[in-house]
């Protein structure tokens, strides 16, 4: 995929296709839903009790208990934060040294998507092209080797990768491995932004674990935002291997207003996500749906700008089919190939409606039959 | 009251007497319930539908068309945020350039209870002796007055005062205009932390409202999380005075991980708390349990450490009777007084079982009874 | 040039080639020397008398006076700090509010060389690619129009140039007026870095004066370390844009640490400079060093890998002749071509030495002869 | 001394007293002056040689060389910087994570006079009362034991002191012994800002070395600026106990601006300082000159506002008196006793005029003579 994942496309023409906040069922991305009903009925029950506050209440400690089953680890250090901004910029500040600095794609998110939050807490970040929005062990070893001259150049500490990426397109346990022993070797952190990990972990292309996660990395977050939960992410520290950081976690929360006075919002809802499996159920819902309209555009005789490995479809369409679908749902136009055809980006998640994607696909089957004549 | 309120009980001491996660019924403080019942019905009713990311939903949109109405301004800026702490560091940070500094009282929760969080985006807070919690003109005037040593000191830009404060107590009308006219004259900006607005302004004591709050002051912020909802507080930003401010503002909410995907859930507790006056009557009911607390108090002949303005209650009680009452209840000792006397906070909320009250009132009547044998 | 200014020679190739301190000639850069002698005999003759502190000394003062004539403007705020490092980023973080962002090339020194000096103070840098170190409107403005995701982005406002730059190139007139013509139109401030800047207005490609520096740019600054002075950097705000800035500009000086209590070091250093044109001959002399060290690398045979446009001689040598002139000189080998051949770079000053040019060219030549045999 | 050393003296008044850049001899601080002669001949001296750049030069080895034989260790980290709030913000922010703190007496230099360098950096400073600019073991233990509530304080990691202090007071060996042992305790960093630790270390009240001063802190820092230099301060890092601090402090340095390309201007003035005693010898001198001022003074019937132990005297005078002194003298009106009386501020270099200081002893001595009149 050669495009940015800042459009070329220009403010104007983004303004154009940008969507109205109206009735149209909308593929924008995975957070217009509210909770899943199963966290939401467990909020309501817990509403009524006393609870301590700052996540010292039962509920997250429960959540903390089920996750830690999860990841295979009694010890490992779980923090509660409200947003994915949060987790980004509180991991990666909790991690460095002001002059330490940060490995990434120039597709990651904390470059593109968060208003300068890793630079707002001091730290630069290294820019590197990759195509998928994956990072390879060359690529890494690159940024290291070009960033050598100290004291005069920050010295790269930590990688960031996303899993599922911002292409959504995902790891293999292969891939991750060896990331972490390049990591090794030159006293890298590896951080994995995991807004979509549930999606990643459900993939048809994954063979990777919670558990993996965990040992392969230094700390990484799972998204609950983007995969069930009204809000919440979840930070996970690897406290074996870095018992401060974990001891002193919560300094760094609390310091950017993301430690919650009634936690049990958050804390209530990961329990409910990681009680048993609903969280990897969920998100491979999503993925089935994505891969759904995936299905019914390629045969609708259109192509896809990439694979479809998560809840995200990159889909190749001529305007006049772009247009008619605008008139019922709302997605973005991701990129202009040329005047006539688009990328458009279709997000799916655990809620997507099966009746609304059958419309999708009737109105892409129709285009398609008409276009040919 | 003469006290700190970082308390002079040693850390040893306040161990002793900090409480656990348990069943005793709590007056530590006032965001261990859950939502208000109409707030929860109103988030369970509007999970169904599909709503806009990043605060651009419609229960959102709602709640600052109420809050607006509440305030008497349809030009107000208003913005959601997750916590006090991103209330407060946000805000702050949005109003200063790098070498400008904030007013505070030597109580304020800036300085004591946020981590550091104003000084992590770079102010100084010059610390103002003061004993009820509250600022005067003169107070400020001094502070101003002192730090003239340009460009060796930072200058003072911003004045935080809390309604309610620390202490519990409240400003009146008199009160702030004097503040806001000081501030006037020396380029000042008035900013105030509303964590407890509603408590303030269902006081006794006051005679304040919404409207008055956005004329006479620069921005300020008022409280969901300990009035009724299960997170959030609103930031009112004057936007008439700082169009500015209020048209880049979401970036620094936004860099702070504060802007929620799914802010929905802030709007909608927003909306009801405001769609009538269920912000304030809750509040009253928070002080009124709190009057009943202190009346009990005085009538079985213990003396309060201040007259009671909201729903914080500093009594003065014999440590038979802390240890009596700690058997039931969770609270807070605050400050040994001697050996065998301390101040004991109590707070309540719009949620305080009137049965516990009776409970307690029984106990220290009990007391009474017998400490005077 | 397509290489980057972080050269792609590994850290171990860098380290094999890299210069130690020795006895030899330097061309490693131009801050090798100490003063000039008409700077150091002032800087002597000013240290019997008392002079007052912070900036405020008659040094200082005579030193804004003559700098003020030639930018042709009385009113131009002008400050002294001691490095480049602390000229940039205090520039622009006195101009940028937390979620600005600003656009730089990849080359730029913000970005290769200071230790992510910017972003400790909280900016993001869009880096663009240029070939030459320069940038144009049409670069600036994809940066502007890529970056429109408000509040998700951060908001570029200030567009960082280096004149001359870090390759050696220069602005013209024309190219800096289009840079400012497109600035205004999309309320961006345009900076530039000085640290060469004597070197870039006295250049043959030239056809800038100081004076449209003030005219064109919103802040710049002067460089004195790399043109004559021990120290210093002198800071030119456009004081009649941005009258704020310029009184409220040493509250930043003095918070990062560049307000020096004897600034008279560095007032009597830019007296000297600005008294007369001394500023502008040493830049001169530097200049024309470089040229005398191009043409006989051409006449030998060899080529440049740039045209020489200031003091920074980029050469492209086979390996034979770089290792016999490393048995005489030190220099930077600042990218393998392939295995036989280097870039190697030149930097020449005010002080560079003839006799040792003589020597270089000798070298150079008797290679040259021996390499057609 | 019950003052602040923000003298409640309002800015009006103190505009009424304060200096003007005239031709009279001035009192008012200790780097009024140039460099000592003997660091400006080696300056001279060092002119025509090149020199590596950024603290590699011979010269700041050198000075390393001379500084660590004072030290009594041959690994002490010894870092330059070109002033002394470069010096304190570097070494604090060096040594703390985000939601460390600091502690310092009220009169601390970077609480009144470094326009919020240190919060600039992120970090609260917990503010401590004292009489004579002094901490001891008892405040700072109640400073750590108030700040208990993890996370919601920050916690106190580092101990700031000055030797000599704001008031020119001075630390004995056991004093600072005693600090010692409780920073140890309570896992603390204690740090002495230098700037006028020559004058410290040749108080009569003193019994400290510098050898001390590695042996008893963390991080400490020498002043170059106020003894002799024209500039530089040097920052010791106690690199047996802190290796990782020690190796990597060029990096906090070079991101703060503080990394001199040309550094050999303070490793020449630092080489002379310490080749043998000059600077102990300069303090001395500038000791003894305060201390003949003290002596005339109360010679003359008039009180001292404290003893004087270094190179700050502060004298209880008449205004008569003052009025006299200020046709011929600068120095600060550091505070009204009443309107009659001010406590005023004189400060002595090694440089003070002899023939100055008679002329100052004959005014005050005549004065007394009428005053009795």
């Amino acid at each position: 995929m050669a495009s940015s994942i800042n459009s070329a496309v220009s403010r104007e023409e983004q303004a154009k296709f940008s969507p109205e906040p109206d009735q149209k069922y909308s593929f924008l991305d995975d957070y217009s839903e509210g909770a899943h009903p199963q966290l939401l009925q467990a909020l309501v029950a817990s509403n009524q009790f006393q609870a301590s506050g700052y996540s010292r209440d039962i509920y997250s400690d429960e959540a903390r208990r089920y996750m830690r089953r999860h990841l295979g680890c009694q010890n490992a250090g779980v923090f509660f934060v409200p947003s994915g901004t949060a987790a980004n910029a509180i991991s990666i500040a909790a991690c460095l040294r002001p002059y330490e600095s940060v490995i990434a794609a120039m597709s990651a998110h904390i470059i593109t998507r968060e208003a300068g939050a890793i630079e707002a807490r001091g730290h630069k970040i290294h820019n590197v092209p990759s195509a998928d929005g994956k990072l390879t062990p060359a690529m890494i070893k690159k940024a290291v080797t070009e960033n050598w001259h100290y004291p005069h150049m920050a010295r790269p500490r930590l990688v960031y990768i996303s899993n599922a990426t911002e292409y959504g397109t995902v790891y293999t346990k292969t891939e991750l491995q060896a990331i972490r022993v390049l990591c090794t070797e030159h006293d890298l952190l590896l951080f994995v932004d995991g807004a979509r990990i549930g999606m990643a972990l459900t993939s048809p292309s994954n063979d990777l674990t919670l558990s993996d996660m965990l040992r392969l990395t230094d700390i990484f977050w799972i998204g609950g935002t983007k995969n069930g939960a009204l809000l919440g992410e979840a930070i996970v520290v690897n406290a074996v291997r870095h018992p401060r950081l974990a001891a002193d976690f919560e300094f760094y929360i609390k310091q950017n207003g993301g430690l919650l006075a009634k936690n049990r919002i958050i804390g209530v809802q990961f329990a409910e996500l990681f009680r048993e499996n609903l969280f990897f159920d969920l998100a491979r819902a999503a993925n089935d749906a994505a891969e759904r309209l995936s299905r019914c555009v390629v045969a609708a005789g259109f192509e896809l700008h990439a694979t479809t490995q998560t809840n995200q479809v990159f889909a190749i369409l001529p305007m006049y089919v772009v247009r008619r679908l605008q008139e019922h749902f709302l997605f973005y136009v991701w990129e202009m190939l040329d005047k006539d055809r688009a990328v458009v980006r279709l997000l799916t998640s655990w809620a997507t409606d099966p009746e609304e994607m059958g419309k999708f696909a009737a109105i892409v089957t129709k285009c398609s039959t008409l276009g040919k004549l």
